[in-house]
C-alpha cells in the first residue's frame, strides 16, 4: 500500500469530519518478538474511549473519566500535547474539548500512552476536517509518545491508527508498511507489577553479535512472510526473539514459565508485548487462547502476582470513529 | 509455500526421471544488499551446463568442457563430492558420469560453486529417479559449499535451485521459504579481481551496534515486504546496507563509484553480490539496465580493470532440467 492508498483507506472511515465524534482507540503490543522497534500490531481489547468536541475557546481542554489522574494541563497530558500541535499544525483559531474514559492501563506495555496520541491525533483530524495524511497522524501523535516516553517512536501509534500488523520501516524518514490483518487470537497477561520503559532500555546492550542479528533478521524475514502469507506454521516458527528477549524477560516474574507451558499448551508463540510487564500469545483459534489465559493466570496466582487477562483478537480497523447526535 | 508445495513444484520439473539429462544450472545473487546471510535470486544469466549420466560401473566420473581446470577428482571437486553423497543417500551401486561445461567465472561472487553443487544435486536426482525431497537437495548442495568455502551455507544453493528470491530463516534446522519471483532485470558487473570469500569473512566485525541492527531488520522487513507485493518503490527504499557493504565494498575498487550513478541513473538500488567483487543494481525496466550496464563499463574501463557486464533477469524456475534423446 502507498501512501495515498493509505491515506485513501483512512478516509474511508465511519464517519464524515464532523464538530462532534466519539472514538475507540484501541491498545496495541509493539516489538512484536523479534521485530524489536519495527513490528506492531493492534488489539481488539482493551480499548480507550475518546470524545471530542470543536470549541469556540480557543486552546484544549481535558476532562478525564477513568480513575488514573492523569494531568490534565494539555501541556502535561499526552493527547494533550497531540490536540494543541493539531489545532496549531491546523492554524486554527478554534479549541478542542476532550473527555477521555482510559481503559487501557498505563504502564502495562499495551500501548497507553500511543492509544491516548494516536487518538487524539484522529479525533483532531476530525473536527478540524479531516485535513491531515497518515504521515500527519503518525507525527502529531508522536509528540505524545515523546511526553509519555521520552523517545518519538511510532511502532506503538502506527497499529494503533491502521490496525492490523504494521511495519515502522524507517523513522527518519518515517516510512510506514502496512502488513497484513490475519486472523489470529491474542491472549495478553498483564501482571500488576512496574516495569519502566526507561529501565526496559537501560538494561539492553549497545552492541550485539553478528551472528545473533542474523538469526534476528531471518526471523523477521520469516515472520513478516508469514503475516503476508498467512502461514501460521511460519509465523510459529519466526516468534523467536535472540536479542531482546533475553535479556528485558529477566524484569518479568514468570515470562519462562509462561512462554514454556503456553507453547507446549499449542499457542504459535509470544513474547513481551512492548517492554513489559504484559506478555502476549498468538493463537490459531479461540479454544487454544482460553487455554492459554488459564495457564497465565494459574502462574500469577501460583507466584501470588494479581493480573489482568485478556483474550481478544487482532483488530483489523484501527482506531474507529463513530458519530455523535447533536443534542 | 509450505515443504509440501516446495516439492510438488520441484517434482513438475521440464523431465521425468530418467537416466540421462542435461540441466541448466543459474548464478545467484546471496546476501542481498541488507539480507546478508539469509536472502538470495536467481539470475537468468549466466549459467552452467551440467550433463548427467547414470553409469554401471559404480563412482563418479568428472569431464570438464570449459577453461577453469577445475579438479576431476571427484573427492576434491564441488559437483563430485555432491555426486557421491547423493549416490551414497540413494544406497546405489551405480555410477554417475557428469560433464561440466562451466560459463560462471569461480570467483565472481555470482555462485558459481553454487550452481555446481545445486546442479549436481539436481541432476543426481534426476537420474537416481526423483528420490529426493527439496530439502534433501539443498542439504546435499551445501556439501559442495562446504568444499568449496569451508561454510554449509545455503544461501545462493536455495534460489538455484527453487528461482526467483528466496529466504533461508534458519540453517539448523533448515528452514527454506520462497518469496516471490519479481519481474524486474538485473544488471551484474564483475570486475576481473579476486575476492576471496574467506578474506571477505575475515574483515567483518564480530559485533555490530543494536541501532545499526535494527535498521538492518527494519529494511529486511521492507525488502520482503516489498517483494511479496510487487512494490518496487518500497524495494527500492529497502535496498540499503549499514553493516556489511560498509566493510566489504573497500575490498571492491569503483564500488561507491558505480553504485552513487547507477542510482542516479534510475536503479532501484544494488549491492555487493555475495562477497564480491560482482556487483549487481536492480532495475524495474530494461531500458535502465542497460543505462546501468553502460555506467558499469565506463567506470571500470576509467579504472583500467577489465570486467564482464551481464543484462538480466530474475530467473523464477531454478535449475532446469531438459530430456536427453537416447543414442
Amino acid at each position: 500500500m502507498n501512501k495515498e492508498q493509505i491515506s485513501k483507506r483512512y478516509s474511508n472511515s465511519t464517519v464524515e469530519a464532523q464538530e462532534k465524534v466519539v472514538l475507540k482507540s484501541p491498545g496495541t503490543i509493539a516489538n512484536l518478538v523479534c521485530g524489536f522497534d519495527i513490528l506492531g500490531l493492534a488489539l481488539s481489547e482493551p480499548y480507550d474511549i475518546m470524545e471530542f468536541r470543536l470549541t469556540d475557546e480557543p486552546g484544549v481542554t481535558i476532562i478525564n473519566r477513568d480513575e488514573f489522574n492523569l494531568p490534565t494541563d494539555p501541556e502535561k497530558n499526552v493527547a494533550g500535547v497531540v490536540l494543541l500541535a493539531a489545532l496549531e499544525k491546523a492554524k486554527s483559531n478554534k479549541g478542542i474539548e476532550v473527555t477521555i474514559e482510559k481503559r487501557i492501563k498505563p504502564g502495562s506495555g499495551l500501548g497507553s500512552s500511543a492509544a491516548s496520541a494516536a487518538g487524539a491525533a484522529v479525533g483532531a483530524n476530525h473536527v478540524l476536517g479531516n485535513i491531515f495524511s497518515t504521515d500527519d497522524l503518525v507525527q502529531l501523535a508522536m509528540i505524545g509518545e515523546k511526553l509519555a516516553t521520552g523517545v518519538k517512536h511510532a511502532d506503538n501509534i502506527t497499529p494503533c491508527i491502521l490496525g492490523g500488523v504494521t511495519l515502522i520501516r524507517s523513522i527518519h524518514p518515517l516510512d510506514i508498511v502496512p502488513l497484513a490483518a490475519p486472523d489470529l487470537f491474542v491472549t495478553v497477561v498483564h501482571p500488576q507489577i512496574e516495569v519502566r520503559t526507561s529501565d526496559a532500555r537501560q538494561i539492553l546492550r549497545k552492541q550485539v553479535f553478528l551472528k545473533d542479528a542474523i538469526k534476528q533478521w531471518g526471523n523477521i524475514a520469516g515472520l513478516v512472510t508469514g503475516f503476508m502469507k498467512n502461514d501460521t506454521d511460519l509465523i510459529g516458527r519466526s516468534l523467536e526473539d535472540v536479542i531482546i528477549e533475553p535479556i528485558r524477560s529477566i524484569l518479568i516474574p514468570g515470562f519462562d514459565e509462561v512462554k514454556l507451558k503456553c507453547n507446549e499448551a499449542g499457542a504459535l508463540g509470544g513474547g513481551i508485548s512492548g517492554s513489559g510487564p504484559s506478555i502476549f500469545m498468538l493463537s490459531k483459534d479461540e479454544t487454544t487462547a482460553r487455554r492459554v489465559a488459564n495457564i497465565m493466570n494459574g502462574v500469577y496466582d501460583k507466584i501470588g502476582i494479581e493480573s489482568n487477562v485478556y483474550i481478544t483478537t487482532i483488530n483489523k480497523n484501527g482506531v474507529e470513529a463513530y458519530p455523535i447526535q447533536n443534542e
